[in-house]
């Protein structure tokens, strides 16, 4: 029998905010991961330029890659041949390309467990087990070399994720280094998914590259760029593994979208306008960093990076979606379960994302304070 | 360890193509299947107008799947709830989503020989057994109910493609019917891969849900829509099965992009102009079975539909990629070669794509005819 996946609940949430929003009620969306700013300004008109002039058939963009392989060098100080970028359809089917061209049904793939459900279903829709690491807030709900190094028998694969979803937290360049060592010692393959890179409030994400340049690297457009809908992103295959990656891409994918790969280059040209959103973000966590305690949130990550906070109402609920249903019909801001990052202690945990505009965040937390404050606590 | 995967060999011929125009060469692309028109121009003036208005964030278009079933309506006569349309990055994530989510590894899916190559290696990458029923041309190079109903044990899927690729062959409505009872009667269950659908010169192409409402069928906007580079599909999963193929789709793919979803809903308002397109698709056909005798080319099955002529070269090569790298070196007529579909006899095939405009037609024939008059045959 094919493998059961389970779906993400928080589209459960977003169907019931879209409906509250239809009967009249006012919404802040804050379950989903993605930029409520548009693509850049650059690429918008790089896109429309480019709908008048081309055919667009199956394409690759060898200057996208290009461009890539400078922005590895420029962002990263890290050296890359710009033919080991395979372009995708987003960071889900780049993941799907490295997890089936690289392992092998039956292989152990060792990750953080709260972490972005989509790795472990993946791995179910390709027989690959997980293999879930429980970290708790005590190590920022991150992966450590130590944890790593104490599965047994060694697995065959490791998922990196810094800045993480659900909690946005960095592992520290240190951390990091011990990881890999760990990696070689025991035979472990990375493959560092990066999507959050270039969302940091307090040190720039160093891309696993620098350490470990036989890891598998998976990244988007989906949110530093804020090109989410686009669907354009890369697998950056190490050497050696190029002519594989490329093959597997071109049977089970093919291309990446034309237009969005015309838009993506064009977006490195509006760098500064991508940090303003930054900028954004960060008043935003901290607007929401300090209203924390007055919603009797304690046991929160640092959220280091991403746009996302993730937080324990295990004193409120034993059932995060109900608690995240009656949330949103209370006070009409919408917000993930913990169950879509964690099967066994999710139900415990919510996810707020912070990346929707100050106001709306302020007027969040103008609902949420009073909502909490009268939540019974149930231990 | 991994599947090894077999790349595009036509691929290579295209970089062959691009580096002699390069260097001032005349080419005409007739490798690949895709259309050199560009999408309707409702699509790109709807494209434009989304540009300005949408921050396009992740998104499926309840639109767009309820235009697809009106569609199916109007041109099938079969009814079909719009939440069966699974939107995918084309059609190639949309054959991984159905094979993913409905067989298992070890599963045996049987196809025609020759088929798209896709087809064998998505099958080798999700550890599923391709069984490649031989078709000559005695049958058109397709499938049919008798083959299917000797291939033992009973496979547990079987692929079918009509009109097809490389062939452009269609199975008649009698033979779909028969093929569908020998798969009733063997519990084989069918995947209907319908993406040149719309494209067909002798009758129109029946959906396999018209006999088997049971059936997956996969199918996209980049043949008869011409919005190849949109990366713009569907699986039409069958009633019941709809979560699972939504909770795959979502964690393997997420959604697919956003401004394509508007401009392919859009390019419904353009049925007009598209059958255009078939009418020069009609010419260019016609020119080329007239030719076909000149170039002493005589055993090609019969284009039904789809944009393609699948010719044995075997009196003159055994090498079909050595072949068409000559063709095109000599004439800039580029071509792809048969082991690209047949990993047994493809070495004494070619096809070449007639999706190009009328004039390349005619002046493809003007070089190949002496090119081919030249060639010594070796059997």
């Amino acid at each position: 029998m094919n493998a059961e996946l389970e779906p993400f609940h928080a589209l459960a949430i977003s169907r019931q905010a879209h409906a509250l929003k239809a009967d009249g009620r006012s919404i802040i969306h804050m379950e989903f991961g993605q930029p409520s700013t548009g693509a850049p300004t650059t690429a918008i008109a790089r896109a429309h330029a480019v709908l008048d002039q081309e055919a667009m058939g199956y394409w690759e963009s060898a200057p996208l890659k290009q461009r890539l392989a400078q922005f590895y060098r420029e962002r990263y100080g890290v050296q890359v041949d710009a033919d080991r970028f395979i372009l995708t359809c987003g960071a889900s089917p780049a993941l799907v390309l490295a997890l089936s061209s690289m392992f092998t049904p039956g292989d152990r793939i060792a990750m953080a467990r709260p972490g972005y459900v989509a790795y472990r279903n993946t791995l179910k829709a390709l027989r690959m087990q997980p293999v879930e690491i429980a970290c708790g807030a005590e190590v920022g709900f991150q992966l450590t070399a130590a944890a790593l190094a104490a599965v047994e028998p060694a697995p065959q694969g490791v998922i990196v994720a810094s800045p993480a979803n659900p909690t946005g937290t960095l592992i520290r360049a240190e951390e990091l280094q011990a990881i890999v060592a760990v990696c070689r010692a025991r035979g472990i393959r990375i493959l560092s998914d990066e999507i959050y890179h270039g969302l940091s409030y307090v040190e720039p994400a160093q891309t696993l590259l620098a350490y470990e340049p036989q890891a598998l690297v998976v990244s988007s457009f989906s949110k530093y760029f804020s090109m989410a809908g686009w669907r354009l992103g890369w697998l950056l295959a190490p050497a050696g593994h190029v002519e594989r990656a490329q093959a597997y891409c071109g049977n089970l994918f093919l291309t990446a979208p034309s237009l969005s790969q015309h838009a993506g280059l064009a977006a490195f040209d509006a760098l500064d306008e991508l940090e303003s959103h930054i900028d954004v973000y960060r008043e935003n966590r901290r607007l929401m960093l300090a209203a924390l305690p007055a919603l009797g949130l304690t046991t929160v990550a640092p959220p280091d990076g991403a746009f996302y906070i993730y937080a324990s109402i295990a004193h409120l609920t034993d059932d995060s979606l109900g608690f995240c249903k009656q949330l949103l019909q209370d006070t009409g801001v919408a917000s993930a379960p913990g169950i879509d990052f964690d099967p066994v202690d999710g139900r415990h945990f919510i996810r707020f994302s912070f990346a929707v505009s100050t106001p709306e965040i302020a007027e969040a937390i103008r609902r949420m304070t009073p909502w909490f404050a009268a939540q019974p606590r149930i231990r």
